[in-house]
């Protein structure tokens, strides 16, 4: 098998990859993405393809891009940070390039890299959470990756852990990704800074005086230098990600999470109140195995090899 | 191919029954449960089977059981109704009886048998919850059952639905058996007789005149005859049924969800507020399919019949 290209749609920017067997990327573009525009957004996945298809002898195109995809990897139902509303992406970014294209979320896509390249190598049951701005998440079964009877699995970032929570960018309320995400993280610190500003001094230097100016980067970076304040809004997001983490296990016994996203750089900060909170919560936890929780190996780059991979198994 | 048999072990009876392979089941053996007994319940077990074997040329057998099976489906590592802790029933069973012995949970089984015979049949993705005293659970994934890694999946009445909730049997809050079950249905009425006496006239009198004597079937004939708080319970409890499925169909999009258990047999005055909570709850509601929502066809011998099947599927 030759190489094929992995591009990541992202609501700022799209990464075009050619990809080799192994999962390597020989090389990358990137280009803004105009996301106000759907066809715009085509025509930018497209050009960068085709600059790409001039230099390399490339069999197909996979695009990973955050949203909901149809159960044919084709149409795009619903994209929040592309105005894209059942674009069907598979036909119109053929008919540019002239070569085969599957479709797939983004989440997915990674989640498809980190089992087959990645800290998920060997393991046929695994679920990854994608820990950034919301939760992603992605579920491999028996060695495949399972997209649901109408291409929508893999999105517990939108389950109910709080009745009558947190609203949620989906419309509901309390759902996982208001609780356990950079997002959640950020929130916690700020409020933590208005409250008590006398404690919070680290983190208000590092947000220049405003609490309104404190980001995920602070937060661990104060963390890292053992600021109380800053652990301890690590400790509550670790939390709610390890309580999620029991309830997916409860729901899917997989043999490993995975865990990824721009959150996941705190590492230990992160993963250790979620073992915590996924081993002293998980259900019949005196009778069964605990899954391993790990953390992702193929860093930002997991959704590009992933949708690269894919459109090589789709040939 | 010819005759399997099917057990199903619950806490007070055990039922043994030959089935053929369109599911009919041809005759039937129900012995009580020496349930504090580990090996006494091997040997009714065996010894109803035995009694089978000497009227019927049998291939296999497949043993349902309500706890947690071990992924080679051979060791039954917790059953609470049983005293089982880590049995080895297969190797138990089959050196009493000689034939090849499987044993799955008893949701498991049940929901594989309303995908091959039953409600679901021609569906490839489905998740059937048993709504009894709890809630058993058994998920098919691309047509076939899914176990997990170690043989645990599937247990989504545990999973956390109200953060310091409702203590549970399983040492945990919060859990959807304790909002969404039948036991939850009986607590609402009860909760509701004994705060409103004198509006739940109805209910009382169904209970012999105590709160604590209302059971299921007297909620489900109160609501039948239109009794406004037995309404209301069946409101309660359908509506938790429904956010959770939604919250299910978030991690998995299965084609469609099968309901079965005792309180199924209630019909629409469950399904009605379920379906409502589910199609108001879904994540992604305006931009996808909504998973059909089924009564479960197969009644209390789903488990038997699935067990059976199953058995023959290891062959």
């Amino acid at each position: 098998m030759g190489l094929t290209i992995g591009v990541d749609v992202g609501g700022t920017k799209v990464a075009a990859g050619v990809v080799d067997e192994h999962g390597r990327i020989i090389e990358k573009l990137k280009r803004f993405t105009p996301a106000a525009s759907p066809d715009d957004t085509i025509g930018v996945i497209a050009g960068a393809v085709t600059e790409l298809l001039a230099r390399y002898d490339v069999e197909a195109v996979g695009i990973g891009a955050a949203g909901f995809v149809d159960e044919t990897r084709s149409t795009v139902l619903f994209a929040p940070n592309l105005a894209w509303r059942d674009q069907p992406v598979k036909k119109q970014v053929e008919e540019r390039i002239g070569r085969p294209v599957i479709v797939e979320n983004d989440a997915n896509a990674a989640a498809w890299a980190e089992t087959k390249l990645g800290a998920a190598r060997g393991e046929r049951d695994v679920v990854m959470i994608t820990v950034g701005t919301g939760i992603g998440a992605g579920v491999v079964v028996d060695g495949r990756l399972y997209r649901g009877r109408w291409g929508s699995a893999g999105e517990p970032g939108h389950y109910r852990v709080v009745p009558d929570g947190r609203i949620c960018g989906c419309g509901n309320r309390g759902c996982w990704e208001q609780y356990a995400s950079g997002s959640a993280l950020v929130a916690e610190a700020r409020e933590y800074a208005r409250r008590s500003p006398g404690a919070a001094v680290r983190l208000l230097q590092l947000g220049g005086g405003s609490p309104e100016r404190i980001d995920g980067p602070a937060v661990t970076r104060a963390a890292r230098e053992g600021d109380s304040g800053a652990l301890e809004c690590f400790d509550i997001v670790g939390r709610w990600l390890g309580t999620g983490l029991a309830d997916l296990a409860a729901i899917l016994d997989p043999g490993c999470f995975v865990i990824g996203g721009g959150v996941s750089e705190a590492g230990d900060l992160l993963l250790r109140p979620a073992r915590a909170a996924f081993e002293g919560g998980l259900t019949g936890r005196f009778h069964r195995h605990f899954a391993d929780i790990r953390l992702a190996e193929l860093g930002p780059e997991a959704g590009l090899i992933g949708a690269s991979d894919l459109a090589r198994d789709g040939l």
